[in-house]
Parts: structure tokens; C-alpha cells; sequence
């Protein structure tokens, strides 16, 4: 690893601590609003809280990672021979990638059964997602990584067919003000999930990633998309519900207006 | 031990890492959804919570031996004569393995006298079971392992016999939808267990289990068993305490339209 200026390398440790910070404030807002929400799309607030807690606990261990791999030397920063693996994100995301989206199936409160088989569908997919890219990450050559990242790329496909084609219809069912929000969350995760396979396929393009800069600009990029796809992603499944539970109330007051 | 190329050591970390995370988030799970549950079926959720909570906390010792068994050399993990052992995991299974088979019971809510006689024995038949096999675990002789084995097994096909013939007439009274889920859950509980004492008695055939693939290989099957045995059933007693209460509100609606 190269060495890192300390503006770099402090850079870098305050990233870290601000996320671990997101992460935990959106455990806790997740946990003190859970009780607003009425218990047949409790479980996508459940899920949601759950990401952003595995979350939290990984960017602890990737800032004492970090502070066990560099030490000061004359105003340097320099490698203490101890790994800082980006590998280790994988274990996170085995976790959280299927949550994410099952999380998005349950705060549409389908049927049970449809429900059932689309979070199984999609939860199964992104796993299958996340392990296939992982032999591609730990191994050495370009081509591994090409064509593992080509298999996982498989799984992806099928969840974006199922949420931007097969799900059309259920959420054309949601009330309107919902309707907007999960559409915003659907783009949500496109946008944030494509910064993955970019950063994935990088060695391609960029011959040295662990060059200062370079290094230091990726972390920032996981850093910002780790926000927006987990806490940014989790107040957004939040309001989806909020949005439907005022729809409702408010139908239910036309209803009674109508009938009295 | 052998020496671990460094894809081998972190694959094991980063497992142990993912298991720990799993079942923490099974812990939050459990711990939030507990209130949705009827207070008879809760003691199964509260059972379900403390296994996942504890192998949370074994995983989390078993990470820290891990990161001290070894460290870097040259590109190689090699030990640093600080043990790695397997038998550590007995301290997890005397308290979780009990736990296990009460909270199957637990969930069923059966009348109290006989959820008591069914606990006790299945319980402590569980302990039984695991307190004989660990004099074979600790023992360096095949003929002290195959005979506290054998002995061990008792208990194990006393637990079958009980779940599998004396519960039988008690699930059949269970509504539909249940009793799928508690056949299910029941299997999973046969096939996971049944991966234990194939472990426990591979020494008779596999002269060194030091072997490094051999030692990832078996790091990784504990993994892989521990998360469905302990997340995947604690998530299923849920689901059956979940279908539980939907067909009992089913059949009061029923009720109610037809009194009316």
C-alpha cells in the first residue's frame, strides 16, 4: 500500500466515522418510528434497521482495520504491513444486499404468498449476486475477475427484470404519493448499485489502485454510496410507508363522509 | 497447524465474521418482532433469541482465536503456536442445542403439563447429548471418540424418536399452514444436526484435519450449518408463530360471520 499524507490518511478515518455515525443514527430513527407504522409493513422497517445496524458494525471494523494498517512515520503515513482488504465489505453486503430488497417487497404489502415468493426471488438472487462476485475479488488475474463478474452479473439482470418489469403492476396498485416514493427507491438502488460493478471492473482501466489518490477517492465513493443505498434507502422504505398509511386514512375518512 | 495461503485465512475470517453478523441480525430480528407474537408462543421467540445471541457471541471469541492463531510471514499465515480449537464450540452448543428443541415445543403451545414433560426430556436429552460427546472430542484416540460417539447417539436417536414419533398426533393438530412449516423446520433440525457427527467421525477416515483445504472445507461447513441450524430455524419458529395467529384470526372472522 502506498503511504498517505496525513490530509489523506485523516481524510479517510473521518470518512469511516462518518458513516459508522449514519449507519447508527438510522438504526436508531428505525427503531423509534417502527412503532408508527402498522404491523403488515412492519417487517420492511425491521429489515431496514437491520442493514443499517450490520452497517454500522462493519465500518467499526474497517476503522480499526484501518488504524492497525498505518502508522506515522516523519509526517508519513506508511503501511504497517497489516492488510486493509476491501474484500471484507462482502461480508456486509451477503448480509444486507438481500434485506435491502426484500425490505423494498415487504413495505408494498402484497399478498402473502406473492410476497413470499418475489422476497424469495429477489433475497436469493442478490445473495447469489454477492457470492459470485466474490472469487473474482480475491483473485489475482483480470480475467477472473471478468468472468466471475460476468456470472454475477447474471443474478443482477434477473433482480432488476423483476423490480423494474414484474413489479409494475403491484406498485401501479399502491396509492399515488406511494407510488412516486417507490419508483424514487427502485432508482435509488440502480444508481447506488451500478457504483459497485464500476469500482469491480476498475483494475481493467486503472493498472494500480493502491496508488494514493486513487485509493483515497475509492473509499470516499463506498463512503457516499454506503449512505445512499442504506440510510438514504431506509428513511425512503420509511416514508413509502407513512405515505400509504395517510392514503388509507384518508380514504377511509372519504369513505365515511360518503356514506354518512 | 498448517500454514494458510492468505485467500485461505481471509475466506475463513471474513466467514466467521459473516456468521457473526448473521446472527446478531437474527438477534435484532427476533428481539423486535418478539411483541407480534402472542404472549403463549412468545417463550419460543424469547428461546430462539438467546441461541442466536449466544453462538453471536462464540463466533465473536472464535473471530478473536482466528486473528491470534495466526499471523503473516513472508505471504503466508503461519501459526503462532497459540491454539485454534474446535472444541471451543461445545460451550455454544450445551446452552443453544437445548434451547433448539424447547423452543419447537415452545411454539406448538401445547397444554402446559405436557410442553413441560416434552421440554424436560427433549432438553435434556440435548445436554446429555453434547456432554457425551465432548470426552471424545477432547480424547486423542479414534476407539475414545467412536465410543463416546456411540454412546452420545443415544440421546440423538431418543430427540428423533420424540420429535419425529411422539410428536407426530400433537402437529397434526396444529392449523394447516403450521404444520408445514413445523415439518419443515423439523427437517431442517434433522439435517443440519446430522452434519455434526459426520464431522465428529471424519478423523476415522481423514488421517489429518489440519490439512489446510481440509480445515477451510470443515471451517466452512460449520459455518454454513451453524447459520441455517440457528438463523434459519429462529426465522422459521417465527413464521410458525406468525401463521399460527393468522389462521386463529381466520377462524374467529369465520366464527363471527357465522354467528351473525
Amino acid at each position: 500500500m502506498s503511504d498517505l499524507s496525513i490530509e489523506q490518511y485523516s481524510l479517510v478515518s473521518n470518512l469511516f466515522s462518518f458513516v459508522f455515525v449514519c449507519m447508527a443514527a438510522t438504526f436508531v430513527f428505525l427503531l423509534l418510528v417502527r412503532g408508527e407504522i402498522t404491523t403488515k409493513m412492519r417487517g420492511a422497517i425491521v429489515q431496514s434497521s437491520i442493514v443499517v445496524l450490520v452497517a454500522a458494525y462493519m465500518y467499526w471494523q474497517i476503522g480499526s482495520a484501518w488504524k492497525e494498517a498505518y502508522h506515522l512515520v516523519d509526517g508519513v503515513y506508511k503501511s504497517t504491513g497489516l492488510p486493509f482488504r476491501h474484500v471484507d465489505r462482502y461480508v456486509d453486503w451477503l448480509v444486507t444486499v438481500p434485506l435491502l430488497v426484500t425490505a423494498l417487497i415487504s413495505i408494498l404489502a402484497l399478498p402473502p404468498d406473492r410476497s413470499q415468493s418475489l422476497s424469495f426471488r429477489l433475497g436469493g438472487g442478490a445473495a447469489l449476486m454477492i457470492a459470485l462476485g466474490y472469487p473474482g475479488e480475491v483473485a489475482n488475474t483480470i480475467m477472473a475477475r471478468v468472468i466471475w463478474g460476468g456470472i454475477a452479473s447474471i443474478p443482477f439482470a434477473y433482480i432488476l427484470y423483476v423490480l423494474f418489469k414484474e413489479l409494475g403492476p403491484a406498485i401501479n396498485r399502491q396509492p399515488a404519493t406511494a407510488q412516486i416514493l417507490v419508483r424514487n427507491t427502485r432508482i435509488l438502488l440502480l444508481l447506488t448499485w451500478g457504483f459497485y460493478p464500476i469500482i469491480y471492473l476498475l483494475p481493467i482501466v486503472v493498472e494500480d489502485l493502491t496508488l494514493a489518490p486513487i485509493f483515497v477517492a475509492l473509499q470516499i465513493g463506498y463512503g457516499i454510496a454506503d449512505i445512499l443505498a442504506k440510510c438514504g434507502y431506509g428513511v425512503l422504505i420509511y416514508m413509502i410507508g407513512r405515505a400509504k398509511m395517510e392514503a388509507e386514512a384518508e380514504m377511509a375518512r372519504a369513505f365515511k363522509s360518503r356514506t354518512l
